[in-house]
């Protein structure tokens, strides 16, 4: 069994040797053009070349959650798409959006900045009750992110294409209930697959539904948003803010007015990361019941896009 | 049945039309010298003169969940002393401690900060596993904030005065166990109520026992601490840093050094609130349990101090 390492942007000698410890009866190598064929594949956005070099390919490991910029590629055709599913990434998520919905909440960065500019003062506290965060997206990732805001005893919503049942999280689905959602979302949480459905779905028509002084926090991908249409939402006032962790193009370009916006929390795309250790085991362990015959987890549905 | 209210810095009007509304046959009115003995008080830092004119007073319900200043004072001979057991507290510690632990933790203060300079940039995530948090103090609102810290799957050890078991928490208790528990505790969270054997507990002798680089977030009272030790250990590196909702003195003095700290976050006494609504109806659940002969919930032993 042969399997090949392409991934830009990321140090490749872990992966092989923790493949190789995972996978003894494995060949383990990096890509390179012109290497013989493989038959798995573990990539983070591969060129166009290393795809039309190894037709041969039965899975491509996406080490990601997100497989939206993978393909718009040429994919070998016979190739099965395969998705990191957790591999740690959905307690990360949990936490970064429980940490940025607290912090609105609470108003923490107020406090904070009161107390660095020696004012100790109170603010009314808000109502919890009032504070409906809905949730875009009940994959993986969306499920636990909303079971972590229940436990917080937030009023919970959940948008999702198809009917999704999560425990303590009030469903809406399709098209059809999109608006009611947005309308009753204090805070929403765009946690979506991008796909050509989904793109600029929040924009100034989508965004303006949102209850005057809604939040956002975008932990999925920039180019779900129209950047100029959620600028003016918050200077106009009718949003009251939005933390921010993926744009329309990464690294953020100088002089984007996201980089220091006084009701923008900004971080580069790392409300999730990668875990190496958990998703080489993840991989190898996929790996292994292919060739025991097992039916295999995760499998993107090219059409669907996710 | 007479209720009476003495709460400084308190606006009482709301306190007194809730408590007619909820218990319709009770006679409800703010204290004032010289006013007619009452059954039932409800109080927030009471002037020495209420108690000392209220001898038959039968339960005094203290409007937090610490009862530190009001057992300093000399009580009515005869009078139980309650607390609020949650009230909506339990949530709102639950959650500042947790966007604590996960701002420390996940480092999104530098990396916000990276951000506000223009500096789009990777940290190397820090491993879950070796981040263990320490919680002192399991009682209703430590085990609420324990349970909170296991849900993002964060190793979480608990020291208590008693046996306690809480489930997913590594339990230490006594005095026999306190310095394994620090050693362990890679963030140090004190719940403790604080009675002249916690007072000065967190020293430079029992600060330095926790790890390097540990982290120490206080939620209980101010004097728990002895401040100047907590710096000192700071400023040398010993300590990653703090965060502090409370302090030995409130408001905190001006020139102090946690003001505006680099590496101490201050927030003014604000991670668990009372809430008006929340804590009436607490209040006249437990005096209408009386009327009908059962027992009160929340009573505080007075030897013990909490």
């Amino acid at each position: 069994m042969n399997i090949t390492i392409c991934c830009t942007d990321t140090k490749t000698e872990p992966w092989v040797a923790g493949l190789r410890a995972a996978l003894p009866g494995a060949h383990v190598s990096v890509w390179q053009p012109g290497a013989p064929q493989a038959d798995f594949a573990v990539v983070w956005a591969p060129p166009q070349q290393f795809l039309d070099e190894q037709p041969g390919l039965k899975v491509l490991f996406n080490i990601g959650a997100g497989v939206d910029a993978l393909l718009r590629l040429r994919l070998p055709p016979g190739a099965q798409v395969v998705r990191l599913d957790d591999a740690g990434m959905s307690v990360q998520m949990a936490e970064y959006v429980c940490h940025a919905v607290i912090r609105h909440f609470r108003e923490l960065d107020a406090y904070e900045a009161d107390m660095r500019g020696g004012r100790w003062g109170y603010r009314k506290p808000r109502l919890r009750s009032e504070f409906t965060v809905g949730v875009m997206g009940l994959g993986v990732l969306g499920e636990r992110v909303a079971r972590a805001l229940a436990h917080f005893e937030f009023p919970v919503l959940g948008w999702s294409r198809s009917p999704k049942s999560v425990p303590g999280v009030r469903a809406f689905e399709g098209a059809g209930q999109f608006d009611d959602f947005l309308a009753a979302s204090r805070v929403l949480v765009n946690l979506l697959p991008l796909t050509p459905e989904t793109e600029n779905l929040l924009d100034r028509a989508t965004l303006s539904r949102l209850p005057a002084g809604a939040y956002l926090i975008n932990v999925a991908r920039g180019a779900h948003v129209v950047e100029e249409d959620l600028l003016e939402l918050i200077d106009s006032g009718h949003l009251a803010g939005a933390t921010l962790d993926v744009f329309r193009t990464e690294p953020l370009p100088a002089g984007h007015p996201f980089w220091n916006h006084p009701r923008i929390v900004a971080t580069p795309h790392t409300s999730a990361r990668t875990l190496r250790d958990e998703s080489i085991a993840q991989i190898a362990g996929k790996i292994a019941a292919l060739q025991r015959g097992e039916p295999l987890a995760g499998v993107v549905d090219r059409e669907r896009g996710y």
